[in-house]
């Protein structure tokens, strides 16, 4: 894939990243299955990352680019728009610090994610559900405060934070063949990939999209970023767009995209809870259900599996009809 | 407590037993989550038999006690009657073994608990939903076969494999003050408090039951093994009656027993679910519950709790039932 202007993620900021988040994140462990490797023909390494502090891998990327800051730059906060698991991660990792969070989010976001920041301390701004509504009260929130904004995934120290998992992963598993992550914003999959890659070149890194929020399968094909229209998918991390600067990470590390329906993620992800005991989000579960019907090769091959987040409301599951809802 | 007439089980069979299963099953790890503990006001180590081989526990009698036959007794096969947990893990283990494993489960048994069986190899015996038609049909099987009856819980073999999670346990959080357990037979029950109070003379024990099964609570009260008289609770792995062997190792080295209710116990395992991303039966939420409401004086001390499985059927979870949200 073409190079393009931005500066890149080296695998030196990811080590970085990892001496700076250690004791502030979990190493989360790598979980295996007979069964599973049995039905995919193969032999799986799922890297826990729903295992992680506020249960997903945000924890990482937003620990990096907080405790990153200069102590003048962290005396005026940090701070974000975003109603997932970033802004429960931005607000954790301020709070370590001891620095204000400041977290932008629509007014119609959940209770159960507006209480979430406010446990781990962050000070919610509730806006109306538009991105300009969302850009224009961080923009203010920003020249009031001197805050620093940290975006979810177009952010050096975030990718570089998230690139840790995958160097864990190989620690742990040096053997791999090839790694399956998803990708919304290409957070994780910049740093997985350019982690991946600089430790172990034959590495294969395959990225993994739902088909109903497949603007990153769509820009890497036309080789320009194009925008996501009316996404929809049961995986609802997934539904941000790229930016140039994870575009950029994607086209120079990545091997391979596919998309996958949301009836396989609905599917994997019921296999993950019933064989691993683990709770998996839906967008967790989106590089796992690659395992098949996509037609990768991964027979006998060694697949490490990134296992995004476990945060999504129990009071109903989706492959419970409707009308179980409580 | 008082002693009775029964051979005790003891430290040096619980080490023997590890010894003689390891490699054959997960050493399982143990969880901690600030949040729980912040909740409790104690801190909590939970070890996660749910990620244990067949989902539970059980996978450790059964590969003790399959593995403790000499090669001429496992020729001939081993046999149980269960529907639950431990037939899927006496099926496992003997595969392992690479010899047969007969099962008396109930006609009634759900199709996916037989197939359960079929997956790891058990030959499956149907028979009538009665306690009467289960013995008998495991006698005859006994007689035909030259089997070994393996039951659930009252061998010291099993007793003793259920025991070395709580050297496992101990090993890895060797400062704990207290552990809880929950009892159904007593297997779980009686290998973790003679392994305890092996290694630690001053730990305590406290068992927990379901206030809908509470034979244990009662017997253990009246000094002598009284009746379960239709025991009803969400805990199904805990319907059973304690035996006298289980008993006499209760008596001897439990310091204390408590029951919580249904409502608890969901509770329980849906905070489970949702702080330590893990899937947990309700029986292996038991322990958990007793962290609140039940009078023990848990502040600012080290508890150990088994969660003993994860096994369930996901289309519908206890938390959606009208009488559990009450």
């Amino acid at each position: 894939m073409a190079e393009n202007q931005y500066p890149p993620l080296t695998l030196d900021l990811i080590r970085e990243a990892a001496a700076r988040i250690e004791g502030r994140v979990n190493r989360t462990p790598v979980m295996t299955s007979e069964t599973l490797d049995a039905m995919a023909g193969a032999r799986l390494f799922f890297k826990c990352e729903n295992l992680q502090k506020v249960g997903a891998f945000k924890a990482r990327g937003a620990a990096n680019a907080v405790f990153a800051l200069t102590d003048e730059e962290a005396r005026q906060g940090v701070a974000t728009h975003s109603s997932g698991n970033h802004a429960a991660a931005l607000a954790r990792a301020a709070g370590l610090r001891g620095i204000p969070a400041y977290i932008v989010m629509p007014d119609n976001a959940p209770v159960a994610k507006q209480d979430n920041v406010r446990r781990y301390g962050g000070e919610i701004i509730l806006c109306e559900p538009t991105l300009e509504a969302r850009e224009s009260n961080a923009a203010r929130v920003v020249a009031d405060t001197g805050a620093t904004f940290i975006h979810p995934y177009d952010n050096l120290m975030v990718m570089a934070g998230q690139g840790t998992a995958a160097v864990e992963l190989l620690t742990d598993c040096p053997d791999l063949d090839l790694i399956l992550c998803a990708v919304g914003g290409g957070g994780l999959l910049s740093g997985t990939a350019v982690a991946a890659k600089s430790l172990k070149r034959d590495i294969e890194v395959v990225a993994v999209e739902p088909a109903g929020a497949d603007d990153a399968f769509r820009s890497v094909k036309a080789g320009r970023i194009l925008p996501s229209i009316k996404p929809n998918t049961i995986a609802d991390g997934l539904l941000t767009s790229l930016s140039e600067r994870t575009f950029a990470e994607i086209q120079r590390h990545v091997d391979d995209i596919v998309t996958v329906s949301d009836t396989a993620i609905i599917a994997a992800m019921r296999r993950m809870w019933e064989v691993l005991k683990i709770v998996v989000e839906p967008s967790g579960a989106v590089a796992y259900s690659a395992t098949s019907g996509t037609g990768l090769d991964l027979k006998d091959r060694r697949v490490g599996i990134m296992i995004t987040g476990g945060n999504l409301d129990l009071d109903w599951l989706p492959w419970m009809s409707p009308k179980a809802q409580a």
